[in-house]
This record gives structure tokens, C-alpha cells and sequence, in this order.
């Protein structure tokens, strides 16, 4: 997908609302569990009662991976689902990966390649030639980890290198790499106030933003510092949206949540 | 595997070789390329040809994922053939992993449970929770990146930070975490002159230690300063050792220079 056609959808459905995918099996309705791949069903139930009120789905790997063969399966079902049924929908494998160049360009093939996602996550840690390799596939986006929401990732992001934090360093170093056009940042949504300095940076990408709940938390704040003209963010939400309930009823509540932070959304672009 | 075990073993077979298993179809020997599973045919003739001189081996998860549910199996077939057939031989998941606290448990539990690795490298861009939930794992090792040999290794890592470069920050603080007795770091063998320095901050951890070719490059170097009275040092040959040969003679030519590095390795220990 082209950065204009993700745009195109964002003023399309009037929302930059990205949905995690992040299945745990102890938390998913148990009449799913009789199925041969409740993960998936999951997914699917999730994605068809959803998809007009999001532009991007984002599962993490490791909720795959965590089961195996199986899971692997899993994810593989729900990004072809996603990608036949839904090839208007953004799609992004939070995998966070990174590694020496060729081996880079191995997971590049195995999220742009095998599994045909529009964007991978990367961690910046092994510099250039372990992002580079990514960057190269046009038409495909490596999201850049920049400044992470967890409770730890001031520990090294938040260091001072040449009177600057490290992940400001991070963005000004990405920029100037080959293909930098096809990057975008994940930048953690509880620190709204950083994204003023972030956007003097990286006037223009796309900024991936978790850490915002079912409540649209913060939303506002993030908006007021982070849109672009053409919008620039992606706000996402999975806990909030796919464990709003837990009964047959599951998608529905889904939904609901996603038409909460969808409508706020609205408004916000309709200023 | 316990840490005394893995001691034992580079004593018995006066060996501290790691064996890195990233299979590329484009370079296997072509007799392979009929069989069902290549990948894994690659990997257990190696293995059966190379398991007396070397102590571990660390398949790159990269080189398996680019070939889909087809290369996860030949991954958990390569571990599981590992564990079964060579219960002695200490396993890492070259995998660079890293991500908030929850999603590290999936990961952890992917590698450590799933697939029983005994160990898995991780990323330490995301702070002390995006780590913590793999030392969490009583005798599994978390094998923290530090200092890579890639060209852009030191795009951050080798920013000044109080004075001191990020990478010995990470040392610094990650020793400082919970269960850090389950550490191991990743340091690239091309800085070996860097080793006298980063024993000051690890003086006991084990170090895997990337980047040393076929014919031990400056295996000397890194032993002089990066040795411990219990080794303390893995070092990985991948292409050097597994690439030897691409003939019906390959696994031979790969046991000839795996044999090559533990000779050098047997004298060192000797003195």
C-alpha cells in the first residue's frame, strides 16, 4: 500500500485508529476455544465487526509465536484474511526485529515477502545496515521504534547523548538513511508532551502511537501536538477494543469501543 | 541448562564454539534441495558431523521465518532434534527479541517453553521490563545485545552517554536488573580491544561473541582480555564453518573447520 492510499482511507473513514491484534487464549471467550483455531475466529469476528471504523490492524508476533506452529498458522490465516477480504485495511506485524544486513533482509522477506504485511516494526539498537534492509521494498513501511510507552523505556531512549535524548537521536539519524521516506516511528502515547519536539523532527512521517485505551485517554493531546496535514498518525488500541467483553457478544463490544475512539476521531478531523 | 553444565562441557570437550545455523537455500549444497525438508537435513548432518567440537548452536530465526510455517517447522525440528539426540549441547535462539513486559512473556515462553531453547537473544532498546520477563526463566539464559560487529553497530551504541558509550551503559544496567545472573552478552569480535573494558563492568558473564571467521581472525585477541577463570566466552562462526563446503562433502568440510577453531581453542585453554 502507498502512503497516499493509507491517507485516501483515513479521510475515507474518518479515522486513524490502528486495532491490535494481541490474542492471549486465557482471555478469549471461551466458546471460542472449541474451535479448531480460536485465534483466529477470533480475529476474524474482531476484523469483520470492525473494519469500517479502523484503517490499520496490527497483530503482535509474539502472541503468535508464543503457540508455536500453530500460531504461526494463526497469523498467517488472519493476514490473508485481511489482505482478501480487506486490501484497503493497513496492515503492520509488530515484530519488532533487527539484525545484521542479511539477516534483516531474511525477516524483510519473511513480513513483506511470505506473509505480505504493508509495515514491520524494527528496533533501532544495531543502526543503519540493520534497518536499511527493510526500507528497501517499495510500497512497504518499517516502523521505527523511537520512544516506547513501557515502564523501562526511558532507560536507555531517555539517556542524554550530544544534549539530546537518544530517541530524538534515533529519529535524526533514521531520516538520513537510504529510503527514509518509508519509514515510519512508534512513539509511546503517555508522553503526549514530547510529540511538540518529536514533530520538529519528523515534520512529515507517520507516527504509530500505542498506549491510548477504550477512554481515548489522551487522545486529544497527542492530536494537538502530532497531526499532520495529512493527518501523520495512527492511534492504536488493543486491549481496550478486543477485550471490551467476553461473552458471545464479544465483537459486538469490540465494536463499540472502536466507535468511541472512531467518533472522537471524527471530530478531530473535522476541525 | 545450568551455567556449571555449560562449564563443564567447553572443559570436556575443550571447545567454546558455537555453531551459528542461519540456512540459506540459496547456498546449500543442491543434493538437498530434493529432499523434503532441506533446512533440516542441512542442519542435522552438521550437527551429526560437528556435536564433539562444539558446545552450542544457534540457529538465526530470521533465515526460518523468511520460509513461512515450513521454515518454523524446520526450526522446531532442528531444536527438538538438538534436545533429543545432543541433551548436552547448550541452544540459542538467535532471535533479538524485545518488547513491553506482557508481549516479553509471550516471546520468552515462545523459545523457552515451546521450543526449549536454553537461551534466546534479546534487544535492550525497550528498558529493564521488556527483559525482566525472560530472566524470569529459572536456568534459561537472556542473551542481551551490547556491542555488535555490523557496520552501523555503533550508530547508537556507540554514543557517548555520561561520559560513556550506551553500550556499556546497557552492561551497566542490565546487571543491575532482576535475575541478572541469567544474563549473557552479545560483543562482536571485530572490537576486540574493546573486551578489556567491557570485563571491567561484566567481569563473570558469558559473552557470545559474534563475528570470527574460518580461520580464527583475531580469536587471540579476543581470548587475551575476554577469557574468565570459568571461559566465559562463546564464540559463534556461522558461515565459516557451515558454508565450507556445498558439495555431497559439505558436512566433512564444515567438520574440518569447526575442528580448526576447537584445536585453537584446546591450546588456549591449555595454558
Amino acid at each position: 500500500m502507498t502512503k497516499q492510499e493509507l491517507i485516501h482511507q483515513i479521510r475515507l473513514k474518518k479515522s486513524f485508529l490502528c486495532i491490535g491484534l494481541d490474542v492471549d487464549l486465557t482471555k478469549v471467550p471461551i466458546h471460542l476455544l472449541e474451535l479448531e483455531d480460536p485465534i483466529f475466529e477470533f480475529n476474524k469476528q474482531l476484523i469483520d465487526a470492525t473494519h469500517h471504523l479502523a484503517v490499520a490492524y496490527k497483530p503482535n508476533t509474539a502472541f503468535y509465536e508464543a503457540y508455536g506452529i500453530k500460531g504461526w498458522k494463526s497469523l498467517e490465516k488472519t493476514i490473508n484474511y485481511l489482505n482478501e477480504k480487506h486490501p484497503e485495511i493497513f496492515t503492520i506485524a509488530d515484530a519488532k526485529r533487527g539484525d545484521i544486513g542479511n539477516t534483516s533482509t531474511m525477516y524483510a522477506k519473511a513480513f513483506f515477502e511470505d506473509l505480505k504485511f504493508d509495515s514491520v516494526t524494527v528496533a533501532p539498537y544495531m543502526g543503519s545496515d540493520s534497518v536499511e534492509p527493510f526500507l528497501a521494498f517499495e510500497d512497504k513501511f518499517t516502523i521505527l521504534l523511537a520512544l516506547t510507552s513501557n515502564r523501562g523505556g526511558l532507560d536507555f531512549q531517555g539517556m542524554k547523548v550530544n544534549n539530546n535524548e537518544l530517541y530524538k537521536e534515533v529519529l535524526q539519524k533514521a531520516i538520513s538513511w537510504k529510503n527514509s521516506d518509508n519509514l515510519m516511528f512508534v512513539v509511546g502515547a503517555t508522553k503526549a508532551e514530547y510529540f511538540e519536539s518529536i514533530r520538529k523532527i519528523v515534520p512529515n512521517h507517520f507516527l504509530l502511537v500505542p498506549g491510548i485505551g477504550a477512554q481515548g485517554g489522551n487522545l486529544q493531546d497527542v492530536c494537538k501536538y502530532g497531526l499532520t496535514k495529512d493527518v501523520g498518525l495512527l492511534i492504536n488500541s488493543s486491549r481496550g477494543i478486543i477485550y471490551a467483553g467476553n461473552e458471545l457478544d464479544f465483537a459486538q463490544k469490540a465494536q463499540e469501543k472502536a466507535l468511541e475512539l472512531q467518533q472522537e476521531m471524527a471530530l478531530i478531523l473535522g476541525k
